[in-house]
């Protein structure tokens, strides 16, 4: 039996503490599947008082995050800490500059920094390892990274974040609005008091960009993702969606964009979309992740699971923890980083599809002629539309689904109706998964 | 960039062929995340004349097969012969023994010498690899080796034949019987001329027994999993299922003993079960395969993909090719074959669970009364029953579904039951997956 691999670890929230308790929990087994035990020797944290329900006598505490870094007894530095920069990068580089590999369940950092931190591994020959920062316990990552590794993989899409499916799910599941669930699963617990990273989209983006790298060997691009969140969609639009036999989901997608034009380049979207219900993501609900990705050989596969939750994340921070005892270094971006292209963004324009679009319109003559001659000016094709009775406030509500069309035409016909007397407020774009 | 891998390939049928292409269609972006080219440079078959579309002139052939595993140029065998002995156990036996690495797609020799092979292979330190070998070109051997490593796991369910899913698919969606969508299937090669294996339910019980040993760290024990097929099921059957919320699948259950017993032991079993419409197995159509893993950390994981075919499961066995191209070696089944677990075969009458059951009645006075009593007698609780009317033959069909409680009773109540004059044929029992 090897020596046991000892662990330094940054970070005692949830996550943290779930990891001290798996490896606890299932010390033996884990030795029995590594080859070797896998043990905490120090952590560092910002409170040292408070109760975590874990013994943390027996570890050496660290003050200095950073020092956990050059810590003469730590082989592999656990970053939980979280956020793109900060303490976090100074640990992530200090730990794989001072020869120790490296696993973070830190997105945000990996989507910035992704690129630099893969560069300093490789150089070292150091593992760095991140299945935990995407879909918590799902093994996408090594999904991807190796099981899928054979393919020319043409489309990743995911429901990436589990705060905004529990929220969509239950305005599906009892036929209210956001402002209203939202509330409500902030008392519960499902979202933070500050939701902004989650229902705007920004943690499903920083996801998105690592998929997108592993899967088309590009360099992760945060940048490149465009992103809206949640918070526009209407109970009304669930509903409506429904009834053409769609569900509302918040979609990553990452293509490969059209071949036929110049240069292609990479496609990477995070929004709310139209879900046909034979599609696997459509069956996704509550808290749950999922991704599916496209393979030129493989077909369609699908890992499904806990997106978050101290138990699925720890089981990711654990699993890269084996592989590492078990003397797997690989290439954090199943190529190396200097390999990875730096794709240009495709054009969103080109795309086609069918799109629902939604307006709170004013109840008078004349507003429906006004969208539908803008439909038309743009050249955009009309597979059905529907108009619903007056509410409360003397607002109706116009719903269109388009036929297959490129997204510019759509776009065009939003800009013409862009402040028109006829809207009230803003209409709503969501793209139709094909 | 390292030297290449060399591949002796060892079959070239439907899956063998497919490698070849892959490979050629690929090779550049394998050699991208391999690190190194990746090339067949020997092949064996039945009949080199065949024409397969491919160009075999570029590798040398080998009447003997056996000849593979110790030729100076190979640095890998892949095994696509298939069966459970024969050449491909020669192969497989020689090429280990020759210091050469092996990937196999043969859930048979698996699941009858994966424990022989796997100590072989440790022996030498050379990888036996075999993604390929369970759902086609789902990545669930490395998703419960690596992937859920950290987690003891309670259940390993899955739906793992295509042929099978298939025919009940289509039996559901058409509301035919078995034997009518057997040919059919047979007509449009989805189903083998002799269907066997599939239908009877033995490859799906190879395949099975091999996730019981990953998942359970125990011995791949293919005569301990309790095997019956879809033969006897009904299109009536799922008729009635549909009625009660659920599905017909035939589904592949592994399991921890209940704790309580001496010993414990594994359950493993291969049955067609009525799936409720809300577990993701239920949403398995046609020849897709899945995988359920759960774990005691991560939760409920779900693997889904084509099952079969050559383009996946050529990605599976490429995706082998490419960890060993990496310089992954690992152990087959997870831990060396020395720590696997003789586990003992769980009692199955200790199980408890709803059920299904389905008898084929004369239409006479006293047969209810007949079948209630023979229920009551084994202390079988019945939640619901119902008679259907008499078909052209003379028969009517009672269908129950019992409350929860251990299948011992249930076993008991249709011996009772047996020989029975009031019966026509064998009763049909289906568990209700909990």
């Amino acid at each position: 039996m090897a020596d046991r691999l000892r662990v330094g670890l940054a970070g005692l929230g949830t996550v943290g503490a779930g990891v001290v308790r798996l490896l606890d929990a299932n010390a033996a087994l884990i030795e029995r599947r590594s080859g070797r035990a896998i043990e905490v020797v120090a952590v560092s944290a910002r409170d040292r008082t408070r109760d975590r329900g874990i013994d943390l006598s027996r570890f050496a505490w660290l003050d200095d995050t950073a020092a956990l870094a050059g810590h003469d007894e730590v082989d592999v530095v656990v970053e939980l800490i979280g956020g793109a920069d900060g303490p976090a990068l100074t640990l992530a580089r200090g730990a794989l500059s001072a020869g120790r590999g490296l696993v973070t369940a830190n997105k945000a950092m990996l989507a910035h920094h992704g690129l630099e931190l893969a560069a300093l591994a490789e150089e070292r020959g150091l593992p760095l390892k991140f299945e935990a920062a995407v879909a918590g316990g799902i093994p996408v990552i090594k999904g991807l990274r190796e099981g899928a590794a054979a393919n020319e993989i043409a489309r990743v899409t995911g429901i990436l974040n589990g705060t905004c499916n529990f929220i969509l799910s239950k305005m599906e599941a009892e036929g209210r609005d956001f402002a209203e669930v939202l509330s409500e699963a902030q008392a519960l617990g499902y979202a933070e008091a500050d939701p902004t990273f989650d229902i705007d989209g920004i943690d499903a983006a920083h996801k998105l960009a690592i998929l997108a790298s592993l899967a088309f060997g590009t360099r992760p691009a945060f940048g490149d993702v465009g992103v809206q969140g949640i918070r526009h969609v209407l109970g009304a639009d669930i509903a409506e969606a429904a009834a053409l036999g769609h569900r509302v989901r918040l979609v990553g997608v990452a293509e490969a964009g059209p071949s036929d034009q110049k240069g292609g380049g990479l496609f990477q979207r995070v929004h709310p979309h139209l879900v046909p219900i034979d599609h696997p993501l459509a069956h996704v609900t509550g808290s749950t992740n999922a991704v599916v990705a496209e393979g030129d050989h493989v077909g369609r596969l699908l890992f499904q699971g806990a997106g978050a939750g101290a138990g699925p994340t720890a089981s990711a921070v654990v699993a890269d923890l084996i592989d590492i005892a078990r003397g797997v270094v690989g290439t954090p971006f199943a190529m190396p980083a200097a390999a990875l292209a730096a794709a240009p963004r495709a054009d969103s324009g080109e795309r086609r599809g069918r799109a629902y679009l939604r307006f709170t319109v004013e109840d008078r003559v004349g507003v429906l002629a006004e969208i539908a001659a803008a439909m038309r000016d743009a050249g955009v094709s009309i597979e059905s539309l529907i108009q619903r009775g007056t509410s409360a406030d003397g607002h109706a509500l116009v719903a269109i689904v388009t036929h297959d069309g490129p997204e510019r035409c759509v776009a065009q016909a939003l800009e013409r109706l862009r402040g028109s007397q006829s809207l009230a407020g803003q209409p709503l774009w969501m793209p139709i998964l094909g």
